[in-house]
């Protein structure tokens, strides 16, 4: 029985006036989202969403995304209403230092919040990613009768996310997978910051999202609560993913404000704030005024949510007792612990002058793990056999085989990375997702955020530099790297040859915190030999000594990472044959080597040598750190050019000879 | 009259041939492309395309896309077979060093490629660039009787082109603007790199274009010359921009790989071209065969093209006699430069410890400039009244109003980026795109091709640091400054003040051959007092000194770019109170610096002071190399956080009183 018109009604102005109070307190934010869209929100969390209050990481719930997080202070006042861990006082330190309510929703933060959102389109990719996840848990855990994992994912989605090419492309993606717990609202308010959206925006969007396959509706007055219920309850029935153009008006509420751009992103001011409650019959003061039959209400759907959560657990038990292994094997899932053997079967590759590319061995090291780590699933944006990242058996994921283990994310770069987020969400799910290194551009904004949410999304980027040859400047990652590093809370590994790619992917897979990039290269690498050489477990510590040529103090120091490791060690030796005494370091990775102490690095990279040389096929930016101001750079400060690998390293000065000429001038240069 | 069939078919085969030699000779490349797609590109060329071989910038004529610029030797065939300065030998040193044949397109490289393309989807979003820039020298230039410009965008797009989110931002601003001249033939082939498309790409494509806006059609067999013929006529009639689907067969003539994703990115062998060609009764030998007829038949359609180039220059020299003042303006913009009294206007700031933020400054230059520079124009991803970028008497561009200069790209960064890249090959246009720095990461591939291409695009990214405030990490940009730094040819100009300001602009205006990024505050910063500090024309070498406080070679060196240096000039007071010979340095741009003598540079940094602190709220990374070994550098390596700016500011130590103890500590380490 639906609740008393008039409790739907309270409860619609609660959350409106608790948005505007917050932002009009901070003095700062966004209170047209709110407004606007408090029916919708209202009508997922108190009719349809599956949540617990007390346990916001139980693993039978449903997901909720705000994907226009701007509208944040809506999400912020429905945890508050529901019970969650954000209290009254968090509202009214909306957007402040320290507080657990800033400005757009970030994961890990607060409770109940699913994903950082914020960045237009990313919410409603990582929605799929979510789908993706659940659902290959769902195949994997669920027997009869025990529907362990049967979430939907709801989000709530704006204009600025359906212009968003992000979210076009997760839509498509999502269509031809017929994601069907994909369950979006779509603020249908026709405003943009710029004004109305007739400005920019006028295409057919549900002729669109019929388009790619996805079951579409309207709602024409976005705050008729049984009529959003309604169409959700259709979107729940259909196979395919819906989407719900609810028509709304922005700030809605606001005398002069309401349906205009100036009600999306400031506050609304006191007077109009004041005049919007008394025009709707609300109190002005309190501010932050929650009225008791409100609260109850919001409190009893999240007790109702508890008691679904028990029921679940009852489940649970049951299943323990008819499915004991696969209960086990869900109980490590969900807590993210790996299996003990999963490195067992990792290969170790044998010295070998020819070697294989990086990436060769990175697909080797996958389809070792893949058997042993069951939550390892990913795929690449069309170019899985550039990639080498296809699991041999694994077969395809698609919507008639969703145990299907290689994902074919199509030509979608930002999609793979906001999808790949999304899965990363999901207990029990290392993802990865692959491209070339040069097109991580495309999917740069899902990588930063898969670093500031410490999501541990692996990306595979292979053709790591000008060494992939003939495809040219457009193909040639140069500035890649740097700019990858300069994420912070990004691991970017670079790995020399064969063995550090497997403890490149040791490294990625055990950390669940913060995403990895591995950056392979199309190329052959000689595999070096270990019995002379030091192990490549070095690489967990970032950079480390190969190898001391002579026995006193270095006369100089080469480093390098990747595919010009082969370049130091061999010019080393040729120095060393002069009677140079050489240090030849391995530095797969800033990051790694400077979460070590500062003794580690003074002994790897001791201050008194100053003759240091580093290569890298990419821009030299950043290697000062390493190689002090005495030193030098062998890098490419330019873009590359269309010829084969071998032609190009030689014309850019990436030989042998080059290297032992740079490291006499340096070392001249220091005598000098 | 049509050519007979018998030379047609020949003509087919030519262009497939020639395509498949080339790739075979350079053992590398993409064939399936030009020998499924030759009939539509021959279609094009030979019956619609306006060009003269002699003259690839004549500035009457249409434009030619290659967006799946992997197909390049079907566009360098063309070139070939048409008549412009590519020859058959360079067809035979496709892909190797020093070649004008690289592995994709490339802008300037080539005669007659107009646009750099490979990375997909950029050139499907550059025509509609060239589309919008063309329609605005149009309604300046034409008059009655004089279609000065008049030009149809054709572009053959792929699969990969249409599941990338660029093109679908594009293709639904195109729609919006019912940009008719636009006329895309879609090579549907229904192949990608990992197989057939229905493993990820299953969405009805055309009903998404007609939701967009779009004229569609339909060419069963794309083969077939006249039906593709029949279409593109359509195209030309209708007022909306046009796709048509031309069913191919990827490969086509390849005896095995023909229609499989083996025929799209490898050589395809000896054997299997050798096949091939007997299949269709072509000789195989020789390579690079073309036939008389055939090459008679294209240079017939390029000598046609320089027959219309011949009546364009008839109209023009009648069109000076009727519009003499606007023939004279006309020659001036093709040309690209700049009128003589552009800066006059340029707006100076007096000092101003309150200041403005360099966001607002930026505005009224451009509202300064715009009067003198009609062919400034641009705008914002729906961020318009933020960034300040809006031409107050400009009006807004809109399908019913092409004479407007204010760009409403809507929330879509990417599209944005490679429209204002399409918009930047045209003669006389200044384009510039709009957003906040930290979504400079959603538009990266566009910046880096305006880079690749020398485009003289303008980036203006606002809100450029945490001082943004309240929003918080999301958009917080603290890694932005150092991965555009990375991009070559990309000069990045960060101004200190409104003064800095103007001098950026300029900068960017006459760089008509490189992009320029200007980064600019949300926050107001002081107005520097340049009675005492040195002009902001120093700007133009990168870095300049401000001031040297005390009359002894300095102590120390304190070094800033934007927001930071009010800081450091506080700072540097301050210690310069208390007897430390103090230079200040305002570093709004290391690209600029680099290009000037060592001389200069040294004299700004003398080698021999070793204190040196640099202060900029974002990475540290890359600043080693300006501060030395020695040297410190005050950033933030980490994410931001929501709260009020200035409260940010303070907690991650951008403080006065930081700046001098960071001082301090500096000497007292270098005395010690």
């Amino acid at each position: 029985m639906p609740e008393p018109l008039e409790l739907q009604t309270l409860s619609l102005h609660t959350i409106r006036f608790l948005s505007a109070d917050g932002v009009q307190q901070a003095n700062s934010g966004h209170p047209g989202l709110p407004m606007g869209a408090a029916a919708m929100a209202y009508t997922v969390w108190t009719r349809h969403l599956r949540f617990d209050p007390n346990d916001p990481q139980w693993p039978g719930r449903d997901r909720f995304i705000l994907s226009g997080g701007h509208g944040s202070m809506l999400l912020y006042s429905m945890l508050y209403l529901s019970g969650f861990h954000v209290e009254l006082d968090d509202l009214k330190r909306f957007r402040q230092w320290g507080s657990i309510t800033p400005g757009h929703p970030e994961l890990h933060l607060t409770p109940g919040v699913e994903t950082t959102t914020g960045p237009l389109g990313q919410g409603f990719a990582n929605g799929i990613g979510m789908a993706i996840g659940l659902s290959t848990l769902a195949e994997r855990y669920n027997r009869p009768g025990f529907p362990i994992f049967d979430a939907n994912i709801y989000a709530i989605v704006t204009d600025g996310d359906l212009m968003e090419g992000v979210a076009a492309e997760a839509a498509s993606l999502a269509g031809h997978l017929r994601l069907g717990r994909i369950i979006y609202l779509y603020d249908d308010n026709r405003i943009s910051i710029e004004g109305s959206t007739d400005l920019a925006f006028t295409e057919d969007r549900l002729k669109r999202f019929d388009a790619y396959g996805w079951h579409v509706q309207s709602v024409e007055n976005g705050n008729d609560v049984q009529a959003i219920d309604n169409a959700i309850w259709a979107a729940r029935q259909d196979p395919r993913p819906s989407i719900i153009a609810c028509r709304t008006q922005i700030g809605f509420g606001l005398p002069t404000r309401a349906g205009t751009a100036k009600a999306h992103g400031e506050p609304p001011g006191e007077e109009e704030l004041t005049n919007a409650k008394r025009q709707l019959g609300w109190p002005v003061e309190p501010k932050f005024h929650v009225p008791d039959e409100v609260l109850a209400f919001f409190r009893y759907a999240g007790e109702r949510g508890q008691q679904l959560h028990c029921s679940w657990e009852q489940m649970l038990a049951a299943y323990r007792q008819a499915y004991p292994e696969l209960a086990e094997d869900l109980s490590d899932a969900v807590q993210g612990s790996l299996p003990e053997n999963w490195q067992d079967a990792l290969p170790q590759f044998p010295a070998d002058s020819k070697g294989i590319a990086t990436r060769q061995a990175s697909g080797k090291v996958i389809n070792a793990m893949a058997p042993r780590l069951p939550g390892l699933l990913g795929g690449s944006a069309d170019l899985a056999p550039s990639t080498n990242t296809l699991i041999s058996n694994g077969g395809s994921y698609q919507a008639d085989h969703p145990t299907g283990r290689n994902l074919h994310f199509g030509v979608r770069e930002h999609a793979m990375g906001a999808v790949v987020n999304g899965m990363a969400t999901v207990p029990g799910i290392i993802p990865y997702g692959a491209t070339f290194l040069v097109f991580s551009d495309y999917m740069r904004p899902a990588v930063r955020i898969s670093a500031i949410s410490g999501l541990g999304s692996i990306w595979v980027f292979t053709h790591d530099s000008i060494g992939l040859g003939e495809d040219g400047p457009t193909h040639q990652p140069v500035e890649h790297l740097a700019a990858l590093r300069a994420i912070p809370n990004l691991v970017v590994i670079r790995p020399a040859d064969a063995n550090e790619t497997v403890e490149a992917w040791k490294s990625a897979v055990t950390r669940r915190n913060a995403p990895t990039v591995l950056a392979l290269t199309r190329q052959a690498v000689s595999t070096l030999d270990r019995s002379v050489l030091s192990p490549a477990s070095g690489l967990h510590c970032g950079a480390y000594i190969l190898t001391d040529i002579g026995e006193k103090e270095p006369d100089i120091i080469l480093m390098a990472s990747g595919s010009e490791v082969g370049l130091i060690v061999e010019a080393g030796y040729r120095l060393g044959a002069e009677g140079i005494h050489v240090r030849i370091v391995s530095f797969p990775s800033w990051e790694l080597f400077c979460q070590q102490t500062q003794d580690y690095r003074d002994r790897v990279l001791p201050p008194r040598v100053k003759s240091r040389l580093a290569v890298e096929a990419g821009v030299t930016m950043g290697w000062e750190r390493w190689v002090g101001e005495q030193g030098y750079v062998l890098g490419l400060d330019r873009f590359g050019a269309s010829a084969p690998g071998n032609v190009l390293f030689r014309e850019m000065g990436f030989t042998v000879d080059n290297v032992v000429e740079k490291a006499y001038r340096l070392m001249d240069r220091e005598r000098g």
